[in-house]
């Protein structure tokens, strides 16, 4: 898919001044869509021209109904929630509302806009409810997700939605993100500029995530709301595991400074993502990640480096 | 369980106003349980003396956590929710919104008591979320009570609570009920009050359910509430199908008037009430049915005649 289908067509992007958020805009903007911005506070959001910003609290479902009406978008995207595990355990209801409520109050606004195509933007930390077993999520957070694909599937079942979940797995890129990638980008960016000397710490060489970039992310999203199956649910990685090992030894190799790494952690192995039938559905559709390893840390750290260069972070 | 457990006890209820409500407030208040009777709407509640009135709207967090810190409830009984099928069509979000989230601020307004215990009154309407399924549920309601099981038994394992669930099936009894027996009870009535000679529309006569007097049910309820077993569901049934035939013959019986029915639907045969082994989760604990099927249709009648004594409905 190169873009052409969405050229003219009204995306509506919730969390769009979020991490995934700014490279969606950048993304449907670049491929000629008019694109509706969703961000919860009035404030700065530089997404540049033509890109429209409503702000709406999608908690209040009045504001979404508003909204729907406003945009009737051909295609949303819904990128917004609340995606803390620790978060969730110190307001438990605000994570439930946020991320089972306000997806309700989206897809019911939404039943107003039959053709409208919605991608649900999920997580691989979801719990999954097995029926005649107690529930017993490790986190609210987890409970939230799992009851946000059953929500979502069943108003596709009960109103006849057309709508996709995506369930990415360890997104990296440059901007607000606060994955290990990111985290240890600044920790780089310190030492070069101010010297820093406290070592980053880390767990086990030897563990290994699937690590995707959010620019691929964002196509991936694309590809589904114009080609996606309705009600299926999309893992969206990159079918790559790489260790903590390579990621350090890889962004370090692009520093001329000394940045000491500490590895206490013992190692936890894989964290089971990629198999290879779950690739295959994204990849039915045309798409592949286009972004090398390499390009997606050296864009972090450009960023960083830019970001940080008055010393500030 | 003779009652005596609850004596004294502060019960908090629920849905104090409905069918289940106004049997559950006077059997606790019979028992010398100081009952705290939650009604969403202030007005003319004739519970009695003894029971403290508390208005309270569910679906707001704020005055729910007020409640509980008021009563400090030893016992939550649940019985608030939107129980209508063709309702959950019209408003489904509001249908969520009460039997999900509104359980959620009660349960979570309940982690202030950690020795209180709860019972959540489900449906066994609910659906039956699966692995690997597309979730399809017939209607919104259905939808609800999968998720209200499903965040309290999750909120139970997320926080250590002590939560119950009862699933009833068809409860019959005096009061403003919408069953089967009421609405046939009310048209008897009608004949012998106003000569009325249109007829009730009845289905297959050998269509059979699993009928339970609501006072059965409350008490089954106080059972949970004072032995029940944390995290479990509870069938409240009374494991004996009786066909629509053998209702109508009964309470045709217990009328003079000639009373008009019409057979015009097809048997669609039992709907799957009462296996053993679910009934025998509260026999074990020593709950079993009291009130003869006769009886409660005897009293319904009586109810409905002397609320319809002065021709008004």
């Amino acid at each position: 898919m190169d873009g052409a289908e969405l050229t003219g067509k009204n995306v509506l992007i919730t969390g769009a001044s979020g991490f995934t958020g700014r490279h969606a805009v950048a993304y449907f903007k670049s491929v000629g869509a008019k694109v509706a911005a969703v961000v919860r506070r009035a404030g700065v959001h530089s997404f540049g021209e033509g890109v429209a910003v409503h702000v709406c609290d999608l908690n209040d479902k009045q504001q979404v109904r508003q909204l729907i009406n406003e945009v009737q978008p051909d295609y949303a995207l819904h990128l917004a929630g609340k995606n803390s595990v620790p978060d969730s355990w110190s307001d438990p209801l605000l994570v439930l509302e946020t991320n089972v409520m306000a997806v309700l109050y989206l897809l019911d606004a939404l039943r107003s806009c039959p053709s409208a195509r919605t991608v649900i933007v999920g997580s691989r930390l979801k719990y999954t409810v097995e029926p005649g077993r107690k529930p017993e999520p490790p986190h609210p957070y987890s409970l939230s997700k799992a009851l946000e694909e059953i929500v979502s599937l069943s108003w596709m079942s009960l109103f006849g939605q057309q709508i996709m979940l995506a369930e990415p797995g360890n997104l990296i890129g440059a901007g607000p993100s606060t994955g290990i990638c990111s985290l240890l980008a600044r920790h780089v960016v310190a030492c070069e500029q101010e010297g820093k000397r406290e070592a980053f710490r880390l767990s086990g060489r030897d563990n290994t995530r699937d690590f995707l970039d959010v620019r691929d992310a964002v196509r991936a999203y694309a590809t589904l709301l114009v080609h996606g199956t309705t009600g299926t649910v999309y893992p969206v990685v990159s079918g790559t595991e790489r260790s903590l090992g390579e990621i350090a030894d890889t962004l370090l190799s692009m520093s001329e400074a000394e940045v000491p790494v500490r590895w206490d952690g013992a190692s936890s192995g894989p964290d089971g993502a990629g198999k290879e039938e779950e690739l295959s559905l994204l990849r039915k559709l045309g798409w592949q990640p286009q972004i090398p390893f390499a390009q997606s840390l050296q864009d972090i750290l450009s960023d960083v480096r830019r970001k940080q260069g008055g010393g500030t972070q």
